[in-house]
């Protein structure tokens, strides 16, 4: 049984979305028990059946508006707080909030902790790719926005094992954004990062097949994508917003087309379903930080029933695949060389 | 007469594509000079009407292959280096070429020069909003990776008398794109350009609306997006991929669609042809060199004949505005108080 810490009061619609999200996910599959942390007495109502959930309940909430280190210090019978200690204490495999994103950084660090020899945890986010169906994941995706070198390399790493065993994807190649693909394309530290993962390849550690602009990102170039956490925000709240004006351009153009278009778009509904469907990042399972000792996975606040869902069996799955003990071995291994 | 200095050499089509171009601008206005430099051979079987276009001979190319600073300093007959030195010398008023952006910028910078009080001069990027027409326009779009917040300050009031005058935006807003719309957000130097244009709002200098993100771009969030380098460069980048995705998404849903979605696209053909207008970069007239003593367009060195045609009018309506004299009249006017 795979046991998940959720923390129930998170996100914009808390705790109502997650929970619903909990009961999807609950009566599609049978191998995941629920740690449900939050108000009982607004979780309790919402929940006919609590067949493999179970409802711990907790005082507290860390809300939007809190600032993170303060309310995972003050706030210690906070849903967050507990379901972080949970997994801290083996009581569970895997936490999931779609709460504070600064606070959940903050209690990944200060309770669970991280995977020796990493400095600074990054988040993942996986994006779809027009020519297949895995996608490329991206880390960081905002953890750590005064990424250094090491940093760089250690989400090289962490994220080559990501891909190869959560994304089964074999020999993951691994791509720097960077404004050029040339080797000395870059400001001075995005220099300094391609020489570093270059060095790594050449060691065997990597696969890196070089700098990659962020124009390529979605004709699938790379398989992991390495960025400092600012860059990587930029690019793929960039991504975010095209794809939703352009949807949304779409949906204007049919509805000032007069008939003929609507009629054409009634005959087109599958394709662009199927379109969208494509263009919707919520399937994907949200973000996952990645240097921590257990799978840690965030989605977006606003997520409905569906996207908290898609985080949970995203969460499962790392924790199913051995993602955190390969990660943990080679940097013990690298720690023991040194 | 607007004089244009047109390096006909640069470019992936040169010199017909433009050639091409300078032939539908001079076919549609009366009020512009084309000075054509480049390999005289290959220009004049182009040209069967030669009103208003004079081809100046050029013995050398610099290629997308040269190394800028070399390049420009030792290609003195290079199509590129005369249109400059004609530029500098006041026989033309504007320097177009859609060659290496490399060696625009240094022919730019040594040739014609910097308008005095400028350290790094910028690109713009003028792109499309989905809620009006005038779009928005980026500063820097990748002149500079390594940008300094005095670069930044720099840019803020290029990009504002850019968009006063030859985008007939009143009061242009001004925003920084950051990782997160507080005052707070960002790595350690985007906070402080963040502080530092919050300071020139409060003199009065630019009307500066705070951090924006990259996912509001396309909504019209600001008329004057002021960024450093690399991460212009990069978001800009994902725009354009996202955007030729999508329509490629859109393509191929068709063809796979049957017959069903072949006759709604067909239906909807007017509507499909207005979105994907709306998305062509190639529209907006190429990127804009600020900061330096005359206007500089560059091109796409794929452009087709239409888009070499938008640079044209784009660089003949900058000469008109008077854009560059406002930009030199602010930083005496600085320079005097100091």
């Amino acid at each position: 049984m795979i046991k998940l810490a959720v923390d129930a009061m998170g996100g914009d619609y808390a705790p109502q979305s997650v929970v619903e999200g909990v009961k999807l996910a609950r009566n599609s599959r049978d191998d995941i028990e629920f740690l449900l942390f939050g108000d009982e007495k607004q979780i309790k109502p919402l929940l006919k059946d609590e067949k493999n959930i179970k409802i711990i309940h907790a005082d507290e909430v860390i809300t939007m508006e809190d600032e993170p280190v303060r309310a995972v210090k003050r706030k210690k019978n906070s849903s967050l707080v507990l379901a972080a200690k949970a997994v801290k204490d083996g009581k569970a495999d895997a936490l999931v909030s779609i709460g504070n994103t600064g606070a959940l950084l903050v209690a990944s660090l200060l309770i669970i902790g991280r995977i020796k020899g990493i400095d600074r945890p990054g988040f993942t986010a996986t994006m779809p790719v027009m020519n297949n169906d895995k996608g490329f994941t991206m880390v960081d995706a905002g953890a750590n926005a005064d990424a250094k070198v090491t940093n760089i390399e250690q989400y090289a790493l962490l994220g080559k094992y990501y891909s190869e065993l959560v994304g089964h994807v074999n020999n993951p190649r691994i791509g720097l954004i960077n404004n050029g693909t040339e080797a000395d394309k870059g400001d001075m530290i995005h220099r300094k990062m391609h020489d570093a993962l270059q060095s790594m390849n050449a060691n065997g550690e990597i696969n890196f097949i070089g700098n990659i602009e962020s124009r390529e990102l979605l004709n699938g170039v790379a398989d992991v994508v390495v960025t400092d956490g600012f860059t990587g925000n930029a690019v793929l709240k960039a991504i975010e917003g095209t794809a939703m004006s352009g949807l949304g351009l779409l949906k204007e153009s049919i509805k000032n087309g007069g008939f003929k278009a609507k009629l054409g778009a009634f005959l087109m509904k599958d394709s662009l379903k199927k379109m969208a469907k494509k263009m919707d990042y919520k399937r994907y399972g949200g973000a996952v930080l990645l240097g921590i000792k257990d799978p840690v996975v965030k989605g977006h606040g606003n997520s409905d029933a569906k996207t908290v869902k898609n985080c949970l069996f995203n969460a499962a799955e790392i924790v199913k695949s051995g993602y955190v003990e390969s990660a943990k071995n080679h940097f013990t291994k690298v720690a023991e060389t040194k």
